[in-house]
């Protein structure tokens, strides 16, 4: 973890008319940023992406230019990057209050150093190009391995760059950090949005639809899905029902449970994870399709339920997959959330500027009742490839509903709105201009 | 159009110690307000509610207490009346930014009155038990003509009655109103919502999602989906493709269009409304099931479009259906909306106190160049039973999106926004404590 150079000249620099300007001083060289988004966006991504660039151009001295990748990754791979130093102050500000990925994102797994040494290989030919000295790659656990490989790559290269991961997910899973970026906010919009639709279920169910599903993202984790149970506040409240990848789906137990919730309250209030399965692994609605990192692509949980809760109960229902809505609903972002992906993205230059390297920096929650936030770090070797499950502790006994544990996790992370500016009856998010850096290399990379 | 009785006295009392008081004048005698919610409610028919109640509290001495029906008029069937004198000034306050039906709703629709004069007659007895001079049903069309035969039914049963109707439909399909309270609302949801999805899209599309599919309400007319077509400002902006009730769905010409989009564009952002029909009017989606009107229940437009675009064009896709969501959704509610679904709850009020019977107080729109409104009224007569479709020429002519004068009618209507009061990150709603008025009629009536 400690970086094979000194940047203390770099981190302390000397005052300005101080005698130390004129004491000789190995002077670093100034170096550019590559920053790339990965995976899939965020409602608050694009705050890390503030953080970094209004961190990096208050470091003139020390950084170059912060060059994004057009589309994640393979912008780099294919030289196509983008001169974010073309982008006024205003439009920089701007994307902490715009969601998804400003310069692009993509589903592109580098795979291991043995299996494709060329993309990894083209990074630092670009990189080098480019003089790159610092690598913030800003995602999930792929790119946090991805970012582990490249940092070690050019280790073994002798290129000097200092690799770290800015973390992003909406799914929570990311190990060694409190929360995830990107979390807070689609935490907030699923609780929002059942308490909403909890009280038009409630208002119409005496002559109408008894049973609602919605249906929230997570893939392996159950946290976007139990956030759903910060709507309730008593006994008796929405959602009655919250169905979990981590516990074994039981078609019995659940439609008992629909039948009780709406015999005593009238109707029941379902929010299912897309990662619901039986006990042997199958997802309750798989699609077949496969993405890039070869996941199952997910949906239809909840018409899977319903058509159960029609031809079982025979109650009327409604079912909702929010889908993209869910992590895009900036509008509705956690102001918590927003602050903590801003404060990652101005740490992973900090960091960087203290010669850390191979690093991911974290949220740490403060161990006062009242809930507060610092920033610490880990080492990427330690982040790659482990996903966080929800503890056991953090779900009901039946498997149904969320613990006092889990609400006083969850609780905090969706405090605070942070509302966009708006125009016109919409919310004014910033388009940059995205100019291409002029590439340097005769070389072309097909991906 | 004019009311059989006479309230001057009402409307003008004397001022007080003016010698008025001392002429000879009939004393009208205080009756009672019954309030019902119709149908689906929305984010802001509440804040019809509030405009009642508050404006009915200010004048006291023309009007006893507000009664609403437990879920809407089969409340009044039963005589589970709701006290609202029974809840503070700041709860009916709070209705004002709080969705759904705060007494509840319901689908029961009152047929005509040689079918079931039985239930009509029940109304003017429960009616005449609790003292009820005037009835505010706060619904959509159907609750228009019931809303029309209770006027009718009362007049010839010589039982003295103001019957009014307060629109509220998401639909926005009623005619004689500029727009629908409840409507500008989820068209603001709809509209922020492509937005924000568009963003998340745009920014995956190089090496994942190419095709976006989000339903929309709307089983008869476009106007829900129309509003998505206020999220693409320029030339190439989402959505894309917008698929109306009015327009025959052609399969074609659709996927056509979707894979020129993908090719220009990158990707493509449908909106899909869930009334989207074939030429010989079967439904997209139909999922069999019907309501108490008869209507199909809907559901699933996205998904079957998906698979159209996967097997026809092999995009990869992802879809999102918003159901009640977007209905319930009052943290975006529009507050053009919120005002005007206030104003003609107020309104209501105001017109039965001038006599007025059998009539919709509508909104009207200014004639200026900048958007300004006021309140009409219209006879229920010319309202009842009949729906407005978009116009022709508020659809372009390949049928996929709204043209410029579509944009000028629903531009205004989603402009400002009115947030709720939060608390630990929550909307706080308000919940009414909804006791019920002692019944005073000894028989029961089973519906």
């Amino acid at each position: 973890m400690v970086s094979r150079l000194t940047y203390d000249y770099r981190l302390y620099p000397p005052a300005a008319g101080s005698r130390a300007h004129y004491r000789k001083q190995p002077v670093m060289p100034k170096k550019n940023v590559f920053y790339a988004q990965s995976g899939g966006v965020t409602s608050v991504i694009n705050a890390s992406a503030c953080g970094v660039i209004e961190t990096a151009r208050k470091h003139r001295a020390q950084i170059g230019k912060v060059y994004a990748g057009r589309n994640g990754i393979i912008g780099a791979l294919r030289e196509d990057l983008i001169d974010t130093s073309r982008e006024s102050t205003a439009a920089i500000r701007g994307l902490a209050s715009t969601p998804a990925g400003a310069f692009g994102s993509c589903r592109h797994k580098l795979r291991s150093l043995e299996e494709n040494r060329a993309e990894y290989e083209r990074l630092i030919e670009v990189f080098r190009a480019h003089d790159i000295g610092y690598f913030f790659y800003n995602g999930g656990g792929d790119s946090a391995d991805t970012c582990l490989k490249v940092s070690q790559l050019s280790e073994s290269l002798g290129y000097p760059l200092q690799a770290i991961h800015i973390p992003k997910t909406i799914d929570n899973d990311l190990p060694l950090t409190d929360n995830c970026p990107g979390f807070g906010s689609v935490a907030k919009y699923i609780a929002v949005s059942t308490r909403e639709a909890a009280l038009d279920v409630a208002s119409m169910c005496e002559t109408s639809t008894k049973v609602f599903i919605l249906e929230a993202m997570g893939r392996h984790a159950g946290w976007i899905a139990a956030a759903a149970g910060l709507a309730a506040e008593g006994e008796g409240d929405a959602p009655h029902i919250i169905l979990f990848p981590e516990i074994a789906f039981n078609g019995e137990k659940f439609l008992a449970k629909v039948d009780r919730t709406v015999k005593r309250h009238g109707y029941c209030v379902v929010v299912a994870s897309e990662g619901t399965q039986y006990r042997d692994g199958t997802f309750l609605a798989e699609s077949g399709l496969k993405d890039a990192f070869g996941h199952s692509q997910l949906g239809g949980v909840a018409p899977t339920l319903a058509q159960m809760v029609k031809s079982e109960l025979g109650y009327k229902y409604h079912w909702a997959v929010a889908d993209y809505l869910q992590r895009s609903a900036r509008h509705i972002a956690s102001k918590t959330d927003v602050e903590q992906a801003y404060a990652v993205g101005k740490a992973a230059v900090e960091l960087a500027l203290q010669g850390r390297n191979a690093i991911m920096p974290t949220i740490v929650r403060g161990r006062g009742r009242r809930y507060s936030w610092s920033i610490g770090e880990a080492p990427l070797a330690k982040v790659a490839n482990r996903e966080k499950m929800m503890p056991r502790n953090f779900i009901t006994r039946d498997g149904f509903g969320i613990t006092g544990k889990a609400r006083e996790y969850l609780a905090p992370l969706i405090v605070g709105e942070d509302y966009p500016a708006y125009e016109n009856g919409l919310p004014k998010y910033v388009r940059l201009k995205n100019k291409a850096v002029p590439r340097k290399l005769k070389s072309r990379f097909e991906i």
